[in-house]
């Protein structure tokens, strides 16, 4: 039989003598109590931008939805599986948060395959393909501006498809309606890898600023 | 304009401040180099149950796709997008990953939904109620029996899912083939959030078993 | 004529010169006193689980019935003579147990014959075949789950069989009478014989808990 | 809900925190590899006549069955189900047992019980008595005795009822071929809980004698 990597259970075991053991009650209670994260994040399964080491969050405080590219498809009640809008269905209407973020990052792999089809598909079934085709359109805008470098072109795209996966949620009648009531936030954020800076999304203006700016 | 939650941003000083020091080049290397990340972890979105935490992983370690009750659904190169086939397309393909862990854990929400439909549906698309139908046949034959108790019947039915998206990754050509070549390892584990035991699962028999126990 | 063998007699000694030197006045007093013990422990034939060694009982304190699969029948007064009846009777009425522990445990072979019937019967009598037909409703509600792995099934039928006995110990008139009035107290416990771990029964879920983890 | 009397779990972390210790590997190899105890003790419910305490017996080495007054009632295949013949077939059939040795002791409640049955009924289903009702005839023969004591008619029936259980474990086919081709051996002993003494039945002339007197 196969064993978890000895990494995994060097790690595990390091969370159960660490951190477990600072939060045990922790864990407990919300093992009986259940979960009532106030924010659903919304983040790149990137494995360089985990919102709870970026966001230093403890158990139960995050609900987090991960995929390529951090990608909100539009409302489409059409009998179909959905992944994303099962997960925001149920930290929105289950759950109840209050924040919805949707995180994104420098050096996205899944926006550069947007931005550079001729990679693609890495399959037949092309499952990374069809899913950025949710972006199409803005990756076409941005590929065909020849003046901005291939790391502006890969930036810019990364913020638009934050401002559209926001644009979709707002889609859902549910977030609508609570956002409509006060009840719900969406915010966008974008993770500079390099140099650990979170650049905040200003609802207003869709600009990205860096916090510790304003 | 809006701002980040506070406790948010308090927790990303927090970062900055404390792991990002101790890290800062692991984080530059990671973006100028981009990542290689050893393992996938397909997690649920529950905010009690952070890979990254359970394995106290660093930046670049876990490539981590986190859906409700993580689950797989099977190969289907239908046309449509799948955020889970993306993901685990761009992981195997693009990343080369080496292991692929499902990892549950108990009193998941999504389970929960999937054993009491009662509940459901939470809106007009019924999303969880059309993601969780992945898990019909499987809830039906526990649902049934009424001798277990509501928590055993949730357990087991917790398990039988990772064992039913992990049956489901085989159906990827590409993980079958990888798989058969000893290039890639399936595991499945199931995370205790009230004791924080990790259960990992026996890849002969399917039994969920204590790493320590073995 | 024959002897008892050696390997008895070795541990007959043992005790002689060992725990029986420690606890003489005990035994002399138990022998003229009578026994007074408090609880009445319902375990399985099995070698690997005696109640005297798992809770590290010495002389008066279990009173000890062991049976395969540690079962208690249902109530029936119909004159037959009932091995298992009648040792409750003489524990409750007689010697005014205040507890009574049914205590299953881990890879039972009643259990497991139970629920692999192909294997009965071992004779032409069927003595077990007949005794577990006892639980047949629930193996056969156990069995048809095949989505639990064998060792799932086993264990879930072990669990299902205490709270079975545990619901038959009330159909004793006289179990029912004194636990309503709060003289006796009924309680499961499930042994794994592999990690030596002891899961007690939550008397209000039916659900088996780690002392310790409470 | 309740929970186990402390003194049960007491003694169960004593266990752990002892003898588990220091048989660790044992346990878990009996897990994996299942029991094969060479020998089944018939023995009564009693709390002062453990065997694996009096034979100072480990995990995996008895197969222990406790009825009251340790009776095995003669061979009747009628359907019914039979508490002690089930253990006795599993034993015998199933684990292919060695030695079988019926163990009475001094003082026991069930033989009081069948010598004095004024004492009966218990309660309204009698079950006592019925299951005593097996040793009517030897009873009546010992009580109509009004030359020997009362201790000497009880000690007097503790033996012919291990007598008369070794003789109906003859009438099982099962035993009395295995008897026959010197698989399995039958063995008589009795308890003496004031002083330790085990008296050793002698298998030619039925008399009880003492080991070390031997």
């Amino acid at each position: 039989m196969t064993h978890l990597p000895e990494k995994l259970l060097a790690g595990y075991r390091n969370f159960m003598s660490g951190r477990f053991q600072t939060e045990t009650t922790r864990y407990r209670d919300l093992a009986r109590d259940g979960q009532t994260p106030e924010t659903l994040v919304i983040a790149c399964c990137d494995s360089r931008s985990a919102p709870e080491i970026i966001f230093d969050a403890g158990p139960g405080e995050l609900f987090v939805l991960r995929n390529v590219a951090n990608l909100v498809p539009p409302y489409a009640p059409d009998g179909e599986y959905h992944s994303t809008s099962a997960a925001l269905e149920f930290a929105v209407q289950a759950l109840k948060v209050k924040n919805i973020v949707v995180m994104g990052h420098g050096r996205c792999g899944g926006i550069k395959a947007a931005l550079d089809s001729d990679a693609l598909p890495l399959s037949p079934g092309d499952f990374i393909g069809r899913w950025m085709s949710l972006l199409a359109p803005a990756a076409e805008s941005v590929s065909s501006n020849t003046m901005m470098t291939a790391a502006e072109r890969q930036t810019s795209l990364e913020r638009i498809s934050i401002r559209y996966s926001i644009a979709n949620l707002r889609t859902f009648p549910c977030v609508k309606i609570l956002e409509g009531k006060g009840r719900l936030t969406l915010h966008g954020a974008w993770f500079d890898i390099s140099t650990g800076e979170l650049w905040v999304m200003n609802s207003e203006t869709g600009d990205f600023e860096r916090p510790e700016a304003e």
